[in-house]
C-alpha cells in the first residue's frame, strides 16, 4: 500500500478502495462498462486477462504473492513488480529494462489508475489487478484480491494447491484476522506513526498485548486456525518478516525483537522456511522502503545493515506441535526465474535448498 | 556533551576544550588570574570549593558521575545534575526546585561558561568543574577531568577506595582506551550522525570490528585491563549501557542488539551489578536525552517505550574468569540520597538490593 494520512495525531490507514472483484460467476448486470459504479463492478475470471502489481517491500504486497505462488497462479496471472522507493505520486516500475512494465509498458503504476479514473484523487497503492488490455486497474482492495484467489480462481489453481480458506474455519480466520490487522499489522504503522508520545504509547502497547496474545495461542498449535497454513497465517507473516528489519528500530516497536518472543520466531521461521514464505521476502527491498520513503522519521534516508537475516534459517522445532503445512496437498515449486528474489537482497537464498521446496 | 559537527557527511566530534586541570601541586606560575592563558592554567585541589556539572544522559559525564563515586568524592566535590534534554543553546539545571542548580544558583550551565570566558564560542558541554567560589567553568575536558579525579585526588579518596589508573597498566591502557573511544564510544555517534549512507556503512562496520574485538579480548578476562576494574571499564560501560536503550534504534546501530552478543553482555552485566554502574544509569534520561533532542534524526521527539532493562540484573557468570572488582579495595556505600536515579527511571533499582552494596 503506501497511503494514510494523521488524524488527531493518531495514523488511520485510508481504507478506501476501488472494490470491483474479479469473480467465477459475475453478475452480467454488473459488468465493466455498464451502469454499474466503479468499485462494485464484476470482472471474469480469465487466464491471462490480469496483471497483479506489487512491490516486494510492501506487507499487503507480499500477502498476494505469496497467496499467488501457493495456489499455483504464476500462468493465469501475470506479475509486475514496483521497486521498493516511491515518490509521493506513485510506486514505479524502476527495476524493469527501461523501467517500464514490460507487460503493461507504463513506468508509474498511477497511469493505470488514471486509465481507469482520471484524476485518481486517492493513494496509488499495490497490491493492485490491472486489467491488461485496457491498463486500467481493477482492483486495489488489498484482503479481498487474496481471498478470491482462493475462492474464486480454483479452477486455475495448480494440483495440490492449498486450501486457505477453508469453509469451516471461516468464522474463526475472520476474528483472527481481525485483530491481526487492527493491531498488528495496522499496528506496528500506528507506532510508527505515531505524532504524540501519547499516541505512540497507545500503539505500542496494544500492538505487544497482541504479540503476546498470538505467544500464547502459538505455543499449543502450529498454525494460528486449523492444522494448516492459512491465509490467516499469511497476513501475520509478511508483518513478523518485517518485524527486525524495520519496524524494531524504524517504527520503534521495541519491546524486544521477534528474535526475543520464542513462540513467535519460532512460528515465523517455520513458515520462513516453507516455499512461499521465505522465498518471496525480499529483506533489502523492505529496509530500502521504510528507511528511504518516510523521511518524515528518517530524514536523512540513510538504510541500516543490520541485523543479519541467516538467523531466520534456524530450525525451528514447531513439527511437534503437529500439522501440516499443505495438509493433502503438496509444496509450491520452484519460483520462475524471472519473479525470484536477489540473492543479494536476501542472503538465506543463496545457500541452495535451505529456503526451497525441499524443505516443505 | 552534546556537540559536534558534520564535516564532508562524517561526523565529527568537536574536541576543543577549557582544558585547565585540577592538580594536586600546582605550579603557582599558571595560577588563575595570572599571565597563563585560558585552557593552560592549573587549580589547586580543594575540598569544597569545586561542583562537578553532569547529566545523567550523557555518557560522558556518567564516566564523571561513576569514577566521583567509586573514589567516595561525594562530600568532597559536590555534584549539579542537568536534566535529560538541552536547547541549542545550553544544558539546563531544569530538574532542580525552581530549576535553578542549588550550588551554583544558575538556571543554565552555559552561564557558568560565560562566568569564565564571556561570549564563549563552542559547545556547553558535560562533565564540566565549576569554581563555586566564581561561578566559572574551571575545565570542559572529560578524558582529563576523569583522570584527575583518581591522580590529583587521592588525599581524599574514600579507604578502599580503587586504583582506577594503576601506573603500571597505564600504557595498555592508553592504547585500550583510544580505540574504544575512536571505534566504540565515538563510534555510535558517527554511525548515527553519518548524513551519507558510504559514511553510515563505513561507521557501522568500524564499530562492530571493534566490538568484535572486545568480544575476543574479554572472553578469557574479566576486566578490559588487569585483573580489577579501571577507568578503561568505566569508559566502555557508559556506552554499552545505552547501546540497546539507544544506539541500536536511534543511531541504526543493529547488527544486533548488546543482548545479543554474549560475551560482551555479560562483561556489561557484571559491571552493571556492581556498585558506581548500574545506580548510576539512568535509562529514563537516556532515551529522552537522544530521542528528544536529535529532531534532525528523530522529528517526532517519540521516546521508544522498549527495551526492557530488567534483564540487566540477569546473572552474569563472570567470577569464574577470576580477577575481583575491587581489588584489595572495597565497593562503595550507598549513593546520598538526593543523588539518586529515580526508580521510574530505572526500574532495577526498585529491587531491593539487588543494584547495591551488597553484591560487591
Amino acid at each position: 500500500m503506501g497511503q494514510g494520512t494523521y488524524v488527531e495525531q493518531e495514523y488511520n490507514r485510508d481504507m478506501a478502495y476501488i472494490a470491483d472483484r474479479i469473480l467465477a460467476e459475475p453478475d452480467p448486470a454488473k459488468a465493466p462498462g455498464g451502469e454499474t459504479a466503479v468499485g462494485e463492478q464484476e470482472w471474469p475470471v480469465e487466464p491471462g486477462r490480469y496483471h497483479l502489481a506489487v512491490a516486494r517491500a510492501c506487507p499487503w504486497a507480499n500477502r498476494a504473492i505469496i497467496v499467488r505462488r501457493l495456489l499455483g497462479l504464476e500462468g493465469v496471472i501475470s506479475m509486475g513488480i514496483a521497486g521498493p522507493t516511491h515518490d509521493e505520486d506513485s510506486w514505479t516500475f524502476d527495476l524493469d529494462p527501461g523501467q517500464v512494465d514490460p507487460v503493461l509498458g507504463i513506468p508509474r503504476l498511477k497511469d493505470a489508475y488514471e486509465a481507469r479514473v482520471p484524476g485518481y484523487p486517492r493513494g496509488i497503492t499495490v497490491p493492485a489487478i490491472v486489467d491488461i488490455p485496457t491498463g486500467a486497474v481493477v482492483t486495489n482492495d488489498f484482503p479481498q484480491i487474496t481471498q478470491d484467489l482462493s475462492t474464486q480462481w480454483r479452477a486455475h489453481h495448480r494440483a495440490g494447491a492449498p486450501d486457505l480458506w477453508p469453509e469451516e474455519l471461516r468464522e474463526e480466520m475472520d476474528a483472527v484476522n481481525q485483530r491481526v490487522f487492527e493491531d498488528v499489522n495496522n499496528g506496528v504503522y500506528r507506532c510508527g506513526f505515531a505524532g504524540t508520545q501519547e499516541s505512540y504509547e497507545k500503539a505500542y502497547h496494544r500492538l505487544f498485548e497482541a504479540l503476546d496474545w498470538l505467544q500464547e495461542r502459538l505455543s499449543t498449535r502450529r498454525y494460528l486456525v486449523g492444522e494448516h497454513i492459512t491465509e490467516a497465517d499469511v497476513r501475520l507473516f509478511t508483518t513478523l518478516a518485517r518485524f527486525d528489519a524495520a519496524y524494531h528500530g524504524h517504527f520503534k516497536c521495541n519491546r524486544s525483537k521477534l528474535s526475543e518472543m520464542p513462540v513467535l520466531w519460532a512460528y515465523a521461521r517455520d513458515l520462513y522456511q516453507t516455499p512461499g514464505f521465505g522465498d518471496t521476502t525480499d529483506f533489502g527491498d523492505i529496509k530500502s522502503h521504510y528507511y528511504e520513503v518516510h523521511r518524515d522519521i528518517n530524514p536523512t534516508g540513510v538504510v541500516p545493515l543490520g541485523p543479519d537475516p541467516m538467523v531466520w534459517l534456524e530450525p525451528h522445532g514447531r513439527e511437534e506441535l503437529g500439522g501440516s503445512p499443505f495438509g493433502d496437498g503438496t509444496a509450491p515449486g520452484p519460483i520462475p526465474e524471472g519473479e525470484r528474489v536477489p540473492v543479494a537482497n536476501n542472503p538465506t537464498l543463496g545457500l541452495d535448498g535451505l529456503v526451497s521446496a525441499s524443505r516443505a
